[in-house]
């Protein structure tokens, strides 16, 4: 698939506002087994090689692996602040785990984690995420994982999105175009819209 | 309602953030009549009056009006960048129109009105959001609203939570809290768990 329509207006952003860190930061919406909105930051890891699949990590304790295997459809929404535009992008969602099967998957579960900090990485071998945190902190002192194999739970999520709300808040009035994608064609359409 | 005990960590992370305009802004999830997450940022308008209720404004031609009536749950992600925290808070919306018969929220709706910048107001007489753009700009033009008397499609929501996630990401380990509603009681618990 070749690079889709929304990805330079992005890759403007990422550049534009790349002094800030957390511009690398965006939200990420699912569903939960009661079909209520779950909603929280998550970061942004690069796409998969040469595809428009949006790469994220998690770990397969945390809830948001139980809620995509029930609705695997997501909606990120990725504000920058600096440039003020807003992204927000609509896909399914793929939990590429330790038990992968797939070769080229494999490879990329395990070049993201060689990619993670010393502190990204020890975190999978924390206790229990939300359980009751004693007093304490032994539980989170002397770990010890490998910069080359990940741990069994860290997972790598793969969203592949099919829309793109692009808002442009600057200017007056504002700016807005949506893209779809074609799944059949493998196309994406744009289309100027009111803000 | 007394305030809820997340209101104090939430004010001061306002407060130390204050210099971020951006600050106010969070990412608010809900469901769409597919059963699918939508997801994007709003801006913060305050509490109503003495409860725990939070204001967002919206348009009644707006999406998340649909949504809401189908599904009134949300969650909103609000991250803090300066000072690195994120509350994820979960709870009820409900929509206040122009039809609204409460008198106490309906001048709730008017006060919100009022305290709008005049390009915030003048937004709701834009013509319908997400319809094809025209080549020109004249349906933006020359639009003239009420400072005083908002126009029939300006919404305000109430977003009335029930439970709050709270994560510090400062510090090694991080620390997470969870406060969770009692609706009977009117009361809230505090758990502090792990990252």
């Amino acid at each position: 698939m070749s690079l889709a329509p929304w990805r330079s207006p992005l890759a403007k952003a990422l550049h534009l506002n790349r002094s800030l860190a957390f511009s690398r930061y965006f939200q990420l919406a699912t569903i939960t087994s009661e079909g209520k909105p779950a909603n929280r930051t998550v970061v942004f890891r690069g796409f998969l090689q040469d595809t428009n699949q949006i790469q994220i990590i998690t770990d397969s304790r945390s809830e948001k692996i139980t809620q995509i295997e029930g609705q695997s459809w997501g909606e990120i929404c990725w504000y920058f602040t600096k440039t003020r535009e807003q992204f927000r992008i609509s896909g399914n969602l793929n939990a590429i785990a330790a038990n992968c099967q797939d070769e080229a998957l494999k490879t990329a579960r395990i070049n993201v984690w060689k990619n993670l900090s010393d502190s990204g990485r020890i975190q999978f071998a924390w206790p229990d995420p939300k359980q009751q945190r004693s007093e304490d902190n032994q539980a989170f002192e002397g770990l010890e994982v490998s910069e080359k194999q990940p741990v069994a739970n860290f997972c790598l999520l793969l969203f592949n999105p099919e829309k793109v709300d692009r808002l442009e808040l600057r200017g007056n009035p504002q700016s807005r175009w949506i893209y779809n994608l074609d799944r059949d064609l493998e196309t994406w359409s744009t289309e100027w819209v009111n803000p």
